[in-house]
Order: structure tokens, then C-alpha cells, then sequence
């Protein structure tokens, strides 16, 4: 180990990573593919939002920025993305119509408003909240999702403008209007949706036929999905075909501006809701990655961290006047795999993407729409997860209700509500765990001190005392499923009979489950049987304390304890 | 004990109640005493949802019935209840004007689709989701209700008509009416208030000073409040006064009539998320009432059969032509004092209440509007519980939060957006408090085989190993927690330290928690140290062999087997 501990600059109160001079290479070298990956993309996902191709390049500086002083994972790389760009387009729809100007300050206005709302939930610590979209339900939902998106740009490769709306109105507008094809679109498209394909497939070997190795490779090899881009636009201009199609157009040259005002249109505020949601999916989206990426480099994820990135990303993407960002899953991906061992990395990008839009942003306006529509079909296909479905078919059955219903809920009700039924079902899902909590009836391992489960286990009992362990804390959630196993195991008792409650792995009890806890022991005692405690921890104690019938109860060290007073005939 | 084992014929397949003779006369004299109190509060509930006063009998004879079917607390008292018909009439009010046709039928359809949501709910057994409204949110939920409607009732009191909205627009449109009040009703209105007043505090007391004992006294002093509405009517035919204030009017005697059909008239579908609102607000009160009684009969509570009561309740309310009801707390906790201890008490309510529908009805069309809002008042001022706020803020800060923010949002927002304040908070507590496992360092304690927490006990421990208890099961909702203090702990090792997990509470382990595990694991490896496990349920150990990183880890039977291997120098 070559690292010395470092304290990160760019936030230097938050680092303690263990850093090499090689792991600056790979920051910079992972920041430049990124940038590569990063401007067809970003094209694309802003076309996905109905803005401006040029607002997805200013959505790729700042915000890298942003995310790299406040953030911390490793190597998660923040810009534009399809989840987030199909989510502003949808939220967009019934506020304006596409690329006008009140589209564009919704746009800003979502960004802003899912910032504000990210940085303040990371200050409140509310990273917590991930929950509300449990694994399988983000899987559905994203899949779902990647269903929409790759229907809505199929309307740009064949050459009409972008429908919004659920599945079926998108498939029959689609249908409708299969008369009015635009052949020279579509033909681009399918051109290159072919030599993506092929690009994807073979671009790595045929780099290092040509003896490409090391960083260049890389860099070729990530870049392709651009150079193909670039051959599409080279060819049209050879071919004279540039005023068939259409084309990304005018990029303005130079830095987008800063302003923090937030943008007012009537009705803007029915937009916060729809803020809301993108916050939540971008967070729960990035904070999977980022905790992915956490445990390949062996750092610990801080969800409330990662918040406040994502929330100053988003609010200098609104500032630079462009819509909402989140961690990206495939660049983070490259990007790890490029390297990248801290958010230098998104420096790296930023910077680069600087360069660009200074330098290079005329040669981008040639580029035909139907490519990088290309882009995003071939991008978000990937994104459909139909595996995470069949395993919880295997493994749970509520996980794979969960990723089912969040999925057609998508295709059939529309995105918004799609996102609002898979948190119905997360958080039901998280309140039915803790409502049923797992108990056991348990007896001692012949010659030891210890107690198990009576079913797994060849242990010693009493006759007429049943020893239970529950294993979660007692409170109003739970109590009714607790009393009712506890009622069950005290029927079998009769008189003189004892009920040993090891409340080892209890650490909070509420006034609901001690006031029950008083009611069985009443009712014990009305059966000439009792209540008896073992195991209990300090602050369970205090708490009982409080109670009358506990202070004339028998509390045990231990079971063992217990077992060896209850053992004599009493 | 002179009870027998009883299988009640209402629902011979629910009960397992010990009755003796004695409790069949609880039932009964319960029942009529309950009827008492019922005939004026259902005639003040339905105008408090703006319907004819004569649908609060309606819906207090076969949801009576229903809920003695399907449910089984043993005195709950289900029927119309002010919090229900304050949130019918608020979900009515963009919907209708009160008292209209369309207004009655959107109350029909309140009953009918929340009915059929709670006994859907308690089929799919989702009793569970009681967690979605803690009890201080409850609290401040109802204690913001019962200023809205005291404030509604003023309106009444004065002369006004009803007028709906926040407590803001309630308050201005009372002072700005001010100088329009309409005397007498104002006097009828005060006096009645008075009466109340009086007969609340003294007319137990009083019948008793004229020799009346046992259930006659008793019927007497809960009937009062019916006996003192009769005393105003009576008081303003003699006086001559009845042309001059609003009375209940003509009551159509007779029985309802029963439909099934859903009414239907546009944009009704729309109330449905209000069906919803008023199904968990009733379902939670009746739920915690029936908790309440249960543990002083030493009945088990069950959610779900409480929802099917509930639900079969509602279902049959509707059918009948009336609105929403629950389980109401006063007329519950009258029940079960004078001696219910099962739901044919709410079936002698039922038949008591045919009576007065069949032969009694004429005579309450002469009751003064001001009167019922008078007994509103009284009844509702009783709703306002201010010392869970002030206990919370001793005990848990984060309860007196949610109580003071569900309270303040019910007067500022309004009621629905109140509730859904207060399940939000309601949800992010049961997240946060599952997001924060208990865990601690443990040592033995000297001379047994007991380890306990390093910090409460006095306790031996090995030098570089540390034993770690987690008291939760492991998932991605606590997994980044639960690593990262693993890892604070993990730093205190040095080359050849030992980290020993005992994993004795933990019946449950997800992929996200494997997959930490073994990141864990090698972190320690890298550095010369390990990770090994103690104490491992048989579901645990099963999962975590699917893992490789498992297979190569030492597992202890017990820490203390641990503790005796691992003193030894290595």
C-alpha cells in the first residue's frame, strides 16, 4: 500500500480516502472517457426532456461540480440522464408545449425545486428515505420506463414530432401515423441504431487489432457511440442530404450563464410534485450506484452525503438554465472501471465539457436528431431489467409483485403514477416487516448455557413453562402480532404455570406494548400462571419500571438462570 | 368463574369469549344506554356532514348490525362519529352543495367505496398499515378536527348557515357575519350549551339524590343530553317560539330503504382518494379504541377482523342511503362501562333503534338545529387532547412534532391535507426508527458464559477483538447504518485483531446486507484482520452460504466459545 491518508481538497472536512499519484492518472483519464460518453448523451437526454440539445451540455458542467464538492461517492458520475429526462418531459406535459419558452423555465424551475429539495433532505438527514423505493420496485419502475422512452423515440426515428402520454396512446399515435413515414429519417436512424450495434459489439477488438493499446484504446473504444454520431453528420453533409433531415441545429459557442432567480409561470407550482418524484428517483437511482460503487472500493456510503450533491448538482443545472441530473448508471460504471477513485473525476469531465462547449460546440450543430435518437434506444434498452423479476419469482413473491405492478402501472396509468405505486408497495412492504416480527419458543442445548429455537434445535424444556424470545423492539406496529403469539403459548400453560419473556434483543418498548405486557400478566394471574422476565437490557428496565405490575414481577439475568429457579418444583 | 366457553351465533367462527348470564345483561342494558346517547349525537353527526338529521338514525341501525357480523371487539360502538362526518362533509364541499341531492348521493358513495375498501383491506389481512398514523399524529389530527367543527358548529350557534373551508376562512366569514346573528336561534343555542353543561356534571348526582339506583339511574343520567334537547323542543312550542329557529324537521318514520347500487353523477370518482382518508382515519380511531377495550376484557385484538367489521359497517350504511361510520369513543367507553362484552350489544342498539325509527320518529322533528350544534360542541370540545402533545415533548420529541404538525396542518391546510401531513410523518418515523438498528459492544461478564453491553456492564474484553451485537435484521433499509459503525469499530484493529459479529437477534439478511458482509470481510483481510461470526440462526447461516467470502470465515457457536478461542495468543 503505496496511499498515504488524504484529505481531499475540494472538500476537504468530508475525505478520508486512501489515495496514490496512480489514482490521480486514473481520475483524469476516466474524467476524459466520461466527457467522450458524456456529450452525445447529453444531446440525447436533453431531446428525452424536449429542451434544446445544447441545454444537456450546460447540464454537464456545473452540476459535475457541484456533485464533486458536496458528494462523495468515488467514481459516480452526475449529468443528464433518460430516467430523469423522461420524468421532466412527462411532468412538462400538461404545463406547456415542447422547447417553448415556458417548457424551458418548468425545466429550470424542476431542477431548482428537486435541488432544493435534495440539499434540504441531506441536511435533515432524511437519506433514510431511500426505503421508500425498495429494490425490486425501482427495478420495475425502471424498466417500465425504459418501455416509454424507447416508444417515444421511436415517433423521432420515423420522423414525427414527440408524443407524450401512457403506452397505449403513444402505440396508437404511433400506428396512425405509419402513412406519414419520413423515409430519409428513418433511414439515418436505422443506420445508426445498426452501426451503434456493431459499434458496441466490436469496436474494443477492432481498436486493438489496429495495435491500440492502454489509454487510447479506452478512450476510442468509449468514444465510438460519438464517432459514429460524427460519421452520420460527416456522411449526410457528403451525401448533400443535411436539409433532409433534422438536425441538432445552432449550439450557441461559449459558457451558459448564471442566474438563481427562480423562473415564475401561472400553474408552476403543480410542478412540485412532480419535483418531488424526480428528487426521489434520482436519489434512490444514485445512491444504489453510489453504494455499488462504495463496496468495490471499499468506502462507506453516506446516503445523507450523497443527497446534498445531488441537490447542488441540480440546483447549479437550473442556474446554468438546464433541467434535472442525477448519478447516471453507465458512465458511473465506465467510470469506475476507468479509474476514477474520487470526484475529481467529475472535475476532470466538467472541464473537459468547458473545452467543448468553448471550443468545439459549431461542429455539434450537424448532428441529425434521428442518431441520437438511435443513442437513447440503444442506451435505455439496457436499462429493462426483466431478471430482477424472474429471480423474485424464485425468491420472493412480494418482491416480484412489487417489480410487476410498478412496471404495468408505468405502461398503463404513466410515469408519475407508475413511481406513485411502487412507493405505495415499499412502504407497505416496510411496514408489513416490522409488523411481524420473529419470534421463537426456545429451550436450552443439553450441557451449555444456551438457549435456541425449540423446531431447529434437540433442547432441554420445562414442563409447564414456556420460555419466548421475540426478536425486535416492542411498540404499536407490532404489538398485536406479538400478544396474539404470546396469548397462543400462555393457553398452554396451567395452573402454577410460568411464561419466561427473554427480551434479549429488545432495545425500545413503547406504551402500547407495555400496557399489553400488563393486560397478559393480569391474565396469567387470573389463571393461577405468571409472567416472568430474562435478559433485559438497561433502558427496557427503566422503562418497565414506570409500570406497577412489573415492579412485583420476577426478572432473570438469563434464561439459564431461570431455567435452573423454574426447574424445582415450586 | 362462573363463565362458560362460548361460541357466539352472531359469528360462531370469530368468538372464544367467556360469558356468564350476567354478561347477557350487560349486553343488553349497555345497548340501550348506548341507544340513549345515540339518538341525539347520530341526528347532530349527519348535519354536521350537511345531510337531514334523520340519515344519522339510518346509519345507526344496520351498520350496527354489520359490524356485529364481521367484527369483534367486544363493546365497541360503531355509528355515525364527528370526526367522519367533518371529513365527509369537507370531501363533499368541491364536490356539491350540502343538503342536495348530489351532495346526499357523494355521502352514499363515501360510505359505500370506503366500506368496500376497509373490508378489502381486511380480506388481504393489511390491518398491518394501522402503523401508517402514529398515535400522536392521530391525536393532533383529531384535536385540529374538533376545533374545525367547533368552529363550523358556531356558525349554527349564531344562525348562519354552514360554511366549509380552512379554520382561516371559517374564522373570517363568522366575524364578518357577525352582525347578522340571528338572536333567538343564539339563545337557543346558549341555553342548551348551559344545559348541557349542567347536566354533564350534575345530573348523575341528582337522580341519585332523588333515590334512583342501578340501571335506571344509570339510563337516566345517558339519557340526559337526549332529555335536555327534548327540554328545549318542548320549552319553544309552549313558548310559541318554534316558527322562529330551524328544527330538524319532518323525520320520515319507517325503516330505509336498501340499494347496493352505486350512485353515480360526474366527477364522483374523484372522491374516491377522500374514501380512502376517511376508511384509515376511521379504521386507525377504531382500531386504537378497540385496543383499548380489548386489553381491559383480556380480548386480543385483530386489525384485520376490525377492518371486515368496520367495512361490512360502512358497506351497509351506504346501502341504506346514510354516510361514513366508525367506532366513536364516547359511546365505546359507555359500552363497555355499563357492561358490554360483546357486539350483541350493538345488535340491542340496533333493535332499540328500529323502535324509535318505527314509532317515535314525529317527535324529534321538533328538536332546534342550535341544540344539536350545542351538543356537538360539548361532545367535540372533549376530542381536544393537548397532554399527548405536552407528554411527547417530554418523552420523544420527534411524537410531540408530529402531533403539533398534523394539529397545525389541519387548521392551516385543512383537514384532508391535515391527514396527509400526518401519515407522511407517520411513515418517515417507522422508516427512520428501522433505518437505526441497535447495536453494541459487547464483553463478558466475569464468571459466566453472559456477555452484555460494554458500556452498561462491567465486563471483560480481549485485546484487538471486538464483539459486535446488532439487535435488527439486516436489509438494505439499515445496511448503510449498521456498516458504518461496523467500520468505526473495524478502524480500532490492528494487524491480527479479530471483529466478531454476533448475529443472535438477526433472523433475516438481504442481498445488499450479504453483499456488505463480505466487502466487511475483505476490508479486514486487506488489513491482517477478520471478520468472524457468533451466534447464527439457521436461516442466516443458510443464506450466507450462497456466499463464497462465508464458506472461508470462522463461525462460533456462541460468543462465549468465541471469547475462550480467540484469548488465547493466536
Amino acid at each position: 500500500m503505496n496511499g498515504r491518508v488524504y484529505k481531499n481538497w475540494l472538500a476537504p472536512w468530508r475525505y478520508d480516502l486512501k489515495l496514490s499519484p496512480s489514482s490521480w492518472a486514473g481520475d483524469f483519464s476516466a474524467g476524459l472517457v466520461v466527457t467522450l460518453m458524456l456529450i452525445p448523451q447529453s444531446l440525447a437526454y436533453a431531446l428525452l426532456a424536449g429542451l434544446p440539445a445544447h441545454l444537456g451540455l450546460y447540464a454537464s458542467v456545473l452540476p459535475l461540480l457541484g456533485y464533486a464538492l458536496f458528494g462523495r461517492s468515488p467514481a459516480l458520475a452526475v449529468g443528464p440522464v433518460a430516467i430523469a429526462s423522461v420524468m421532466t418531459f412527462n411532468a412538462l406535459q400538461s404545463f406547456a408545449s415542447p422547447a417553448s419558452p415556458e417548457w424551458i423555465a418548468g425545466a429550470i424551475f424542476l431542477a431548482l425545486a428537486s435541488g432544493a429539495i435534495l440539499f434540504l433532505a441531506g441536511l435533515l438527514r432524511l437519506g433514510f428515505l431511500a426505503a421508500l423505493l425498495s429494490h425490486p420496485v425501482m427495478s420495475g419502475f425502471i424498466s417500465g420506463a425504459s418501455v416509454v422512452i424507447i416508444l417515444g423515440q421511436l415517433q423521432t426515428l420515423l420522423g414525427f414530432s414527440l408524443q407524450g402520454g401512457s403506452v397505449a396512446i403513444q402505440a396508437s399515435s404511433l400506428l396512425q401515423s405509419l402513412d406519414s413515414v419520413h423515409l430519409p429519417t428513418l433511414g439515418v436512424g436505422l443506420v445508426s441504431v445498426a452501426l451503434l450495434l456493431l459499434a458496441r459489439r466490436y469496436a474494443s477488438r477492432t481498436f486493438a487489432l489496429f495495435g491500440l493499446r492502454g489509454l487510447l484504446h479506452e478512450l476510442l473504444t468509449k468514444a465510438s457511440p460519438l464517432l459514429v454520431i460524427g460519421f452520420m453528420a460527416l456522411s449526410l453533409w457528403v451525401l448533400e442530404l443535411s436539409g433532409q433531415v433534422a438536425t441538432v441545429g445552432a449550439v450557441p459557442s461559449g459558457l451558459p450563464g448564471l442566474s438563481f432567480a427562480l423562473p415564475y409561470a401561472s400553474g408552476m407550482t403543480a410542478l412540485l410534485g412532480s419535483a418531488l418524484l424526480i428528487a426521489l428517483v434520482g436519489f434512490v437511482e444514485s445512491v444504489s450506484m453510489a453504494r455499488t460503487i462504495g463496496r468495490r472500493c471499499g468506502v462507506v456510503t453516506d446516503p445523507n452525503a450523497e443527497l446534498r450533491g445531488l441537490g447542488a448538482a441540480n440546483i447549479l443545472s437550473g442556474a446554468s438554465g438546464a433541467f434535472p441530473v442525477t448519478g447516471g448508471l453507465s458512465r458511473s460504471v465506465v467510470n469506475l472501471e476507468a479509474g476514477a477513485r474520487s470526484p475529481m473525476a467529475g472535475v476532470i469531465s466538467a472541464a473537459f465539457m468547458i473545452i467543448v462547449l468553448l471550443g468545439f460546440a459549431d461542429m455539434l450543430s450537424s448532428i441529425p436528431l434521428a442518431s441520437l435518437a438511435a443513442l437513447i434506444v440503444i442506451s435505455v434498452a439496457s436499462l429493462f431489467d426483466g431478471r430482477v423479476f424472474l429471480d423474485a419469482l424464485r425468491f420472493d413473491r412480494a418482491d416480484a409483485l412489487g417489480w410487476l405492478a410498478t412496471f404495468s402501472g408505468v405502461l398503463v396509468f404513466g410515469v408519475e403514477q407508475g413511481i406513485a405505486i411502487g412507493v405505495t408497495l415499499s412502504v407497505a412492504n416496510v411496514l408489513w416487516r416490522q409488523s411481524r416480527p420473529h419470534m421463537a419458543v426456545i429451550g436450552r442445548l443439553s450441557g451449555t448455557e444456551h438457549f435456541r429455537n425449540v423446531q431447529r434445535h434437540n433442547v432441554e424444556t420445562l414442563k409447564n413453562v414456556v420460555f419466548v424470545r421475540v426478536d425486535a423492539n416492542l411498540f404499536f406496529g407490532n404489538w398485536d402480532y406479538i400478544a396474539n403469539f404470546l396469548e397462543g403459548q400462555a393457553r398452554t400453560l396451567t395452573s402454577g404455570g410460568v411464561l419466561v419473556l427473554n427480551l434479549s434483543s429488545v432495545s425500545d418498548i413503547d406504551t402500547t406494548a407495555i400496557e399489553g405486557l400488563e393486560a397478559l400478566s393480569e391474565k396469567l394471574k387470573s389463571e393461577g400462571a405468571r409472567l416472568v422476565f430474562a435478559e433485559l437490557k438497561g433502558p427496557i428496565t427503566d422503562k418497565l419500571l414506570r409500570s406497577h405490575f412489573f415492579k412485583e414481577s420476577t426478572v432473570y439475568l438469563s434464561c439459564h438462570q431461570a431455567f435452573e429457579a423454574l426447574r424445582q418444583p415450586s
